[in-house]
């Protein structure tokens, strides 16, 4: 097993700090971003040195309609250049694909011809061997490739360890941890963190953590998943993300010591943007619903609905998750 | 030093959950709270198993004056007494008293007269010598004690040090760790927590920790230090406390794995208490001003300030507060 690399005082160029706002965001309106709030956020992240940006999903216009959703469900490469302009080189352009609900085969160009440098493949660890399928389309294509293996909360340490080998022996560059439900603890993410760094080194790849703040703990696990050596970091501004939403950025970006690392570019966006747009009634982050859901190792949709119902009866609440356990 | 004790499934009998709403929460409007109010919250933390509750402070009327705050800045027995009604064994009373704020050579009844079966000493590094002639003469009439060291992530390791020793040679019961500009990130925090209770072990005593919630990481700052053997933990309804406040009861209590804590007591005051309270303009928890003075391992009172004020500046205030480092 590995252990912390570094201390509180180190740089690490291995880290990329990767904002996941429109595409994890996006899930709390539908994906309903307009070109200039787009703009400014991909000018923000430049400002403030993030790695990777992350425009939201790779779907199947065969099962999702188009007019369901804002364009950021899709990610057409036309939409994306007219939103961003001139693609700046310092920041990579991401997407994800769930397997099972894009149509890989059709949808992606060869990377020459494309403005988007990574796809990250997000599945279910019953899905792994459909992953590396999509992982290696892709790859031959040109692309860098993620695997995001979700749920793991709910999976043993044998499946995981099946799946990791898997990945593991795939083309895929980084194997990223995932808390889809804010249930890991530091000290519960510090173990599987150093199983995915195992798989990681052994395979020449690197890994990514993926957080979410049920429990206000996501950018705890993220910095201590960091410290054994995870370098992929999911974050986005005021941590905006379904339910109780991610990592902030604007935690991550201040907690880093590598002098290319700015705070202001995201905090001048912030206050530009992200206040009027969570002004406009749109909902994520910390509250009690998603700390039961999240002490209970369980799916945020029964709290995404008490949420959106407006309600605050966390008793009866509580009391009806553990009836329905 | 010593390592982790016990894991995520262990249950700890040292372990003390240690309300400070009325306290800590106290510094967010003057300890105004009406006594339906604390009654209110002396059963729900029976309810859900809470060990100490602390009511207030024990502030010199000589220094402060009586009308410009509420009963909970004085603690007087009587009005304890008629707060609560019949006091419950099963839950210790505590009050805090600030090192050179207090008349405790004249405020104090011996404990056989007393409702209070606990008193916090809280002092600056440099106040040590003065708190632990506090320390000796509450000690000396029956009272639990704690030595709470303020502003520690100001102060160098030797003088941390320095200020163990003298403490661990007091008659103090518990040495407390208090991240009071919420600077501390686990890392840090579990360095310090081995240290205090290196002093502890030595000295048949117990150490405690105190959170604020400036990054975020109060609650994940709390169970780390709890994971390396600290057992009295503050906590607070909804986190209440000064500025981005403090580790909340609710987090602390879903953790724990002693069947003897439950959640409802406190949810319950949460609906009915917590929220009306919140919603009548009292102002606490994380935003972006406090983890700027907490990155900065700064005091808040800034942060406090911006939030007072209403304002959302996030860019400007961070900038004022890099030009007066």
């Amino acid at each position: 097993m590995s252990g912390r690399i570094g201390n509180l005082m180190s740089v690490r160029d291995d880290i990329k700090v990767f904002d996941v706002t429109l595409r994890d965001g996006g899930l709390c309106n539908d994906f309903r971003f307009d070109d200039e709030f787009v703009k400014a956020l991909y000018r923000a992240n430049l400002e403030s040195g993030v790695d990777y940006m992350e425009f939201g999903y790779k779907s199947s216009k065969k099962l999702f309609k188009q007019s369901d959703f804002g364009k950021w469900k899709f990610c057409d490469e036309e939409d994306i250049r007219a939103a961003i302009g001139n693609k700046d080189p310092m920041m990579k352009i991401s997407v994800m694909a769930d397997v099972g609900r894009c149509d890989f085969k059709t949808d992606f160009l060869k990377k020459e011809d494309s403005v988007i440098d990574m796809v990250r493949v997000a599945c279910y660890i019953h899905q792994i061997p459909a992953a590396v399928e999509m992982i290696e389309h892709l790859h031959g294509l040109g692309y860098e490739t993620t695997c995001n293996i979700m749920a793991v909360s709910q999976a043993n340490t044998n499946q995981i360890e099946s799946a990791l080998q898997m990945i593991g022996a795939s083309s895929v560059d980084v194997i990223y941890l995932v808390d889809s439900f804010g249930s890991f603890y530091p000290e519960s993410v510090m173990e599987l963190a150093q199983l995915y760094m195992d798989t990681a080194h052994a395979n020449g790849k690197r890994a990514g953590f993926h957080a979410h703040n049920n429990q206000n703990l996501a950018f705890a696990n993220t910095i201590e998943t960091l410290s054994y050596g995870v370098s992929y970091l999911d974050c986005s501004a005021m941590g905006m993300g379904r339910g109780a939403g991610n990592c902030a950025t604007e935690l991550l970006l201040g907690f880093l010591r590598n002098p290319r690392y700015s705070l202001y570019g995201v905090l001048e966006f912030i206050e530009k943007y992200m206040l009027p747009l969570k002004a406009s009634g749109i909902k994520w982050g910390y509250d009690l619903q998603y700390l039961f859901t999240g002490q209970l190792n369980r799916h945020p949709r029964e709290a995404i609905n008490f949420t959106a119902e407006g309600r605050s009866d966390y008793c009866e609440f509580y009391k009806s998750l553990l009836e329905n356990y």
